[in-house]
């Protein structure tokens, strides 16, 4: 393509920025330096023509007013059809591009702006930490891909057409069903299938449920302290504030409980996240005479219920009462989070809003998956996961407490049977906690320590209204003894910071990497 | 098993209901009957006794306050070892089924409660229709199941075991760099990754943008009308209630616009729903002006943006000025609804609460999902779809065209340039049409009325303020003139019942059921 300049010189601003391969002053566009287009295969050069005009708008080469050459003049210096130079034009018309005067001309729009640059990037990862004892991810390597792979299979051969379609907002009548064999085996829930929504895991099961009390007019849901801190973001997010209620040995404390005044509060009943206690019996039947007493709800996150090593599962609360306590879980520990694959279990009272706000959430969960989560159930695939989860997990944990007791003897670690997580408390000789938690982070070692999991320390409770704030004798919980048995509550020393108390999540990690990361921790201390 | 009869004499109430093979009187229980556990294989019995005594104490069968037989009677009883009757003693009293005295022997429990017998079923599916000319559905027989296997499988082969785990909410950063490039060459978006996030489908995407734009302090949002009812309830959801804003020929309508005092309006401007009227290159420019000078927003529901049969399509809204417009879409009318899958492009101004609600309603779209999309996309097997889509839906609007001109003569047929419907307007005498609808029902044809999709009738902007309430002048539209091209509305005429307007979806249908349904219509009035 020759240097010949396009005839723009009547444009009431000539272009700026444009790299001009003549040397022309304003009002002089190379217009051979827009085009790509020439070099494309024949068929798709008009398109590319258009593509390569929109962004020479976009980008501000072309400004607003700039006269464009007649088509002519433009298909001549490109080498190219004056149709398809017509057609650009025309197309670029149409969207806002380019305007055209009656039989005047063919000027740039004054429509377009840019995108801003962008204002962040994705957040830059933190380097790779040595040792990673940060719970909550499970071992995403024990994924059966093979079994997964036979049951997609199976569906995308099985599945009739009209499944395509919009889904049930409760999730596949099916695995509905499915699932409440499941869960009635297994947790011993009360399960019927038009009482289960199938969910995208726990996360949006405590949104929907967040909704559903304030439709009912709640404004306030109690959480456990300590806790998980991600039930506090999402109730607040559908306008609830959390309110933090202690703990004492068997569970929830429930003087507290009735003196916040909630009328709905978050249980982790079978392993309680983070101190393992396993709520007691008696707390059990406590807590469900004081829903049924302020006609309010008891939700029951069974995040890792699958989960127990030295005898059998404690069975869901959600059998003894299921209107009143929604049950929520997810295969997001025995199978991966990326399936964002999960089940909520609704009293009738709140049944119809989490479906209603289901539907406006996404219309309901993705078909093929929940019909090859449903052959995978059926056929007994999701048992053997268990099976095979169960048995990993520990191995890893028994590496786990042997490690300690070898690197730092005297420590105590409560809330084994269960889950994938534990809590263990060190001597006080590796205190203070905060240089403990400086030297091994220093050291490439990731813990989270019990004390981020307390609302007291990181203040979710000062958006609480007063009417409602837990008073501070009533947040003291079980103080001393018993520590190291399991169900015993450590969060009520947490303001202690000679103790270094840390949540040891383990399930990720290998035997190997496990006794790995607590010699590097040792290490990073003995320095 | 013989009838002996389990020692509950001392319980303060008797079981109720209970058929005793015996005959007993109250206080007899015929523990036997209890007991699928005996004939269970050996080891599966102890959690087969389990699962009875739950159910029984659930049903009421067993009363809170009976007291159990020993566990040595009762496994006499049923034949099985005292061990297994011990632990399951143990384990529902852990669970708070049945309690013990101190030594005292084992009572049922008081805390548990039955489920309410449930309110509702499944909404009945109405019977079947002859012909279902509704709109929004694709042809589900076009899925494109080898391709989509192969997909799935390579996904599995090759995803690295990490992506397993929780994922990013604004979706995988490879499968956003692959909507990009594909937006931008198909629609001609200005798609940053960055700025892109994958969603359930286009109505997830609407929810997010509501709460958006209620975080701004917006509480009304501007929908068309006549327009797709479904952004109504969506926006309402978040909290943002719907203001109808007329159209005119060329698409929204200017002045009623600016005097409804909102700040984001919804807009189909490729094939405005359910009217058909492209949005002109005027009206484009004009919209983004109004957006600009009250700081606001444009909402594009690229709904049906791929299928344009006759021309190139109408380049998005949004590459005019991606920081006023947001820009959705989905596959559900490409590949299929129940695949839940769609993208968000989101001005800066609202990107960050539009994360931050994703990430409160799931965290994220599931991983192998995402991962079998993008290499859908990226092996060219999208595009490859929607040609063949674009091939079949053209082929079926012809269908619809030519066998309304043969059983409808005179109809005028608009919006046909587009998308997966038209707007048939039926000479008056087949009117009026409470009455022609009324036939056509009977005969088993579906067909929405264009009137279906008015604010006016349908009485939504009942609940908008007056203050933004819009005038009823400003709302009358074009009235008159140029029927039956593309780009005219009809809705300005919805009042007239004496005309028959229809809304004729196709794309769901063989060309031969396109030509049956119309028969069976003409049929039905003809009689």
């Amino acid at each position: 393509m020759g240097g010949r300049q396009g005839a723009a010189g009547s444009a009431p601003e000539g272009p700026r920025g444009l790299p001009s391969a003549s040397g022309g002053g304003a009002g002089s566009v190379a217009w051979e330096l827009l085009l790509p287009a020439v070099s494309a295969p024949a068929r798709a050069r008009g398109r590319a023509l258009q593509t390569a005009l929109r962004e020479a708008v976009r980008s501000g080469r072309l400004v607003p007013g700039t006269r464009m050459p007649s088509s002519r003049d433009l298909a001549a210096d490109l080498g190219v059809s004056r149709g398809l130079v017509t057609e650009a034009y025309e197309q670029l018309t149409a969207e806002g591009y380019l305007r055209s005067g009656r039989g005047a001309g063919t000027w740039v729009g004054g429509a377009v702006r840019a995108a801003r640059p962008r204002a962040r990037d994705l957040a830059p990862r933190p380097p790779g930490a040595r040792a990673d004892f940060v719970p909550g991810t499970p071992d995403l390597s024990l994924f059966p891909r093979p079994a997964w792979a036979a049951a997609q299979r199976g569906v995308l051969a099985e599945l009739p057409h009209h499944e395509l379609g919009y889904p049930d907002p409760r999730g596949l009548p099916r695995l509905r069903t499915a699932l409440a064999e499941l869960l009635a085996r297994r947790r011993g829930v009360v399960a019927d299938p038009e009482r289960i929504v199938v969910v995208s895991g726990v996360a949006q099961a405590t949104t929907l449920l967040g909704f559903a009390l304030h439709a009912r007019g709640l404004r306030t849901v109690g959480v456990e302290d300590p806790g998980s801190p991600q039930h506090d973001g999402l109730y607040a997010a559908a306008g609830v504030t959390p309110v933090p209620v202690p703990l004492d040995d068997e569970g929830l404390a429930l003087g507290p409980l009735r003196a916040s005044g909630v009328h709905a509060v978050v249980t982790t009943p079978a392993h309680q996240y983070p101190t393992g206690i396993a709520c007691s019996a008696r707390r059990r039947a406590e807590l469900l005479d004081w829903a049924r007493s302020v006609d309010g709800f008891l939700l029951e996150d069974d995040y890792d219920g699958d989960f127990r090593y030295d005898r059998a599962p404690v069975g869901a609360l959600q059998g003894l009462d299921p209107e009143r306590v929604a049950y929520s879980g997810s295969v997001s520990k025995s199978l991966a989070p990326g399936l964002r694959l999960g089940w909520l279990l609704v009293p009738e009272a709140l049944a119809d809003e989490v479906i209603e706000r289901k539907r406006t959430m996404d219309l309901g969960h993705p078909t093929l998956d929940q019909a090859a989560f449903t052959r995978f159930v059926e056929r007994g695939d999701y048992d053997r996961q268990l099976r095979r989860c169960q048995h990993a997990y520990r191995e890893r944990r028994d590496a786990l407490v042997a490690a300690l007791e070898e690197h730092f003897p005297g420590s105590e670690v409560s809330g084994i049977a269960a889950g994938l997580h534990v809590i263990a408390t060190l001597p006080e000789r590796y205190g203070p906690e905060e240089r403990f938690l400086a030297r091994v982070t220093a050291a490439g070692v990731a813990v989270r320590p019990l004390s981020a999991c307390t609302h007291a320390r990181t203040g979710v409770d000062d958006g609480v209204g007063g009417g409602e704030r837990v008073p501070a004798h009533a947040r003291t919980g079980v103080d001393g003894g018993d520590r190291g048995r399991e169900g015993v509550p450590a969060h009520a020393r947490t303001g202690d910071s000679a103790e270094v108390r840390l949540v040891l999540g383990y399930a990720h990690l290998s035997p190997a990497r496990v006794r790995e990361g607590i010699r590097l921790m040792a290490e990073a201390i003995a320095r």
